[in-house]
């Protein structure tokens, strides 16, 4: 019996299946740096524990302690999805239902399980699509995130029977009700000027287009030293002796590492939108490469009340990123109106709080 | 409104004008971790706890840590100022006047203001020089770093008048008598067989110059996962998408970067060298690229008496650094006599404490 | 007199010589995210403060924490030993007698000092051969690495004379009576679904092989990160410019930084194998460049019974690493049967310890 894990294929998984991933992971202030360093994130209250004091978010262990990118979070409970969900994974489709919990500090360790909601053959017999929905936890048992990827996944067999099929209904977003704000969040002594922007909750209108002008280049040094934090094993990020005789005959970079180059080029533009609480939507619509420069910009979907809170309004975003091309212009469709331009390559929806005027 | 930084140009600074920097910033040991991948600097006493407390300088704090390497609290300060001040400049020129005051501890938080205390239009009306002051204080309010630089900003409208005009008289060096002594500094049980060197005050000489031997060649991740890490968002250095069609066609590294590198390659001949002082001057003479091997020399220029004390005297150095070029022939000017070397990329002249005999 | 380190060279060495290397170095949780990032080692001991609680091997130091992986207090101890041992070393040619003692933990500060236990000229009198035991202690002199390893060394002066030689007789593997289990650990809980394989001691059989599948290709920056990180000052490694004329005409991979690589990768496959114990031998058979990408396979060489404990065995294994050359046939010798097959780079002979059976 061989001992490697060669992963689930589609027929290997049932609808209701329960899955503990292995490699719990503590998160420490090194994988904050290492955050910084490959993304060059600003949001004050992740950089500064003085700054995350002031609104109420430090941990008190030692002194204060500023809570970690909640980008940081996610991509440590995807890392751990992989070598049982998406080792055998086609194409990552989609993300629905996210949600951010409890805040992650260093010295906090997250474990992750998943279940299966749903399962979906594909016609062609070879391929089928997981929908999953996994739960990073901390030590205490608190959710820290949750949501739902779905992937296409290959057939070990194609004569094998499909278990009970089901496609998840699963809504466009999170709604206000569900979006966890903070218990000791206190903006009173908000530092725009610490933050790096005036531009408040109340300054933002729904349909507003935002270019954040800069562009980040990729090296593959980067994406694979952040792949691996993560402890992310999908083989396609890592080898080049097997990615160079493949479809694209290099490398492809983890979709998530997209999305946190674009969130850190957001800051430009939206430097007061200090925490996600939600992941509506999203697709990695093109793949991308190390040598591929990403710009981004956002558009303003929704402006959202934060019941009992005067202080603080969440902001529904859609943030596209594309590869070699500015952002001068908001690309998103191409010429036929109903693909995406080939220079886009993620279009995620999500949802920020963001303080309020006084 | 545009929500998005674009920086100041010329005419929009004023003389006297204070600017407080956004992203306060926590120093942790993920970033000397990451000081330590980047430069494999080896001074004993930013690299154990053991030896920062047998000379005094180690924090205590469940148990005790090491002071972080001046030069990475010089990075982040620096780093803070770009978004105000040099977004838009085409030249760093300059330092002088630099003091680090209050070592930095992992833990410690990092807040930057700067004083606009020189300016100058250029002849062509298209440019100016900008003299700032920029002071990093920690969450005491205390000095970490205090230092000059001028930069040559764009302006943004040819015909924009001027503010009231003024260069700074700076002194060529800091005075002896501003040096910051740590308070706790006690070299009785230094041990210059962990420091790695023999060398002690004592044995150096006025005029003596010490080539450095060793090589480092720079890669792309490099320069950017450290110029990320200090928050720096100088676009040259990020993207190449526009670099490329840019004037050298390739991301330029942060002059910071280097000074880091030849620090590092100057523990081979200065391994007591524990402690900055002062930057008394420096100039990046020639831009470096990924690909680039720097080697670098150093000059000894005046040995120093620190006031009250026998057991640590001061060097003021000048450390050259070069590009492709071993430095056993101490490069520096041109064959005219004038300009620099072209492979010489950095003049640099500061201050460092190092032990004396006993 | 140059205060430049030029190194030792075969004649400097003594028989009997206690070499006190510099640098001690306190390792910290930037340096274990350091290591996740650069190999995505995913055992779960080392990754999470909780699974090693649960079988007792966290430090108690504000909260518990995690041991870091024993190839990092490996590198660090070996980084220490370059500059007086191998700055003037050809090869680097094999490793014996290696014991893994205390565990490293975050905020321990490890020196290391190694012995001249033999040497040995080389017939050519350009060169000899150093047989150094080198010996890691933290903070409260303990020993937490001790190993022996033997470089080819060049001569300053081909007519010196040598000193005293001796070759010394290394056994074949550390004896079982050797090895240094951990007082603490116990295996009751020992959560094989969290650790990521349901494959125990007892599982594993003498002459068993297995394909560790996976392939990882390496880029400059990531060798030189790693290098520096030990604070390893082998040229060989950084210096292009240099290196460009040698005789490869590129950086050289540090040889620790594959053994880091394949045991990373051994993880699919040898999940449970949470700890090194030994280090029985080991060679680096051929060079490795960026851009190689590294495959690895292990050969179970014996099943060790570890005196007193039921809960826990040791394996000796063989493991054995590749470049561009997946291992499925598990490659080993070239054809006339003798020499190793030029595509493998590591033969590393080296036990660890895995749960067994209830």
């Amino acid at each position: 019996m061989t001992k490697t894990n060669s992963g689930n294929f589609f027929e290997d998984f049932r609808l209701g299946q329960v899955i503990s991933h292995a490699t719990p992971r503590t998160v420490t202030a090194g994988d904050v740096a290492l955050y910084t360093a490959l993304y060059g994130s600003r949001f004050a209250v992740n950089s500064s524990a003085e700054f995350a004091k002031a609104i109420g978010l430090a941990a008190e262990n030692m002194g204060h302690i500023a809570p970690v990118d909640d980008l940081l979070a996610f991509h440590v409970v995807f890392g751990k999805t992989v070598p049982d969900i998406s080792l055998n994974a086609v194409a990552n489709l989609g993300y629905a239902m996210g949600r951010f919990g409890e805040m992650v500090y260093p010295g906090d360790t997250i474990t992750t399980t998943s279940t299966v909601i749903g399962l979906k053959e594909n016609s062609n017999k070879q391929t089928g699509v997981v929908y999953v929905r996994s739960v990073g936890t901390n030590q205490l048992h608190e959710m820290v995130v949750d949501y739902v990827r779905w992937v296409m996944v290959r057939k070990r067999d194609q004569n094998a029977a499909t278990s009970e099929e089901k496609v998840p209904e699963l809504p466009g977003a999170v709604a206000a009700a569900d979006l966890v704000i903070p218990d000791n969040l206190r903006l009173g002594d908000y530092d725009t000027t610490l933050a790096g922007s005036p531009h408040l909750w109340d300054d933002y209108a729904v349909g507003e287009k935002i270019d954040h002008v800069d562009g980040m280049t990729i090296e593959e040094a980067e994406h694979m030293m952040a792949t691996r934090l993560w402890q992310n094993t999908a083989k396609v990020h890592f080898n080049q002796y097997t990615e160079g005789q493949g479809r694209f005959g290099r490398r492809l970079i983890y979709g998530g590492h997209i999305i946190s180059i674009a969130r850190a080029l957001s800051f430009n533009g939206l430097g007061n939108a200090f925490k996600l609480v939600a992941i509506n939507g999203g697709r990695h619509t093109n793949p991308t490469f190390a040598g591929d420069t990403i710009h981004a910009w956002t558009e303003v979907l929704e402006k959202i009340e934060v019941p009992g809170r005067k202080d603080v309004g969440a902001l529904r975003l859609r943030l596209v990123a594309t590869k070699n091309q500015p952002c001068a212009g908001f690309p998103l469709k191409a010429e036929n109106g109903k693909d995406f331009d080939p220079a886009v390559v993620l279009d995620f929806d999500y949802t920020v709080l963001m303080p309020r005027k006084k």
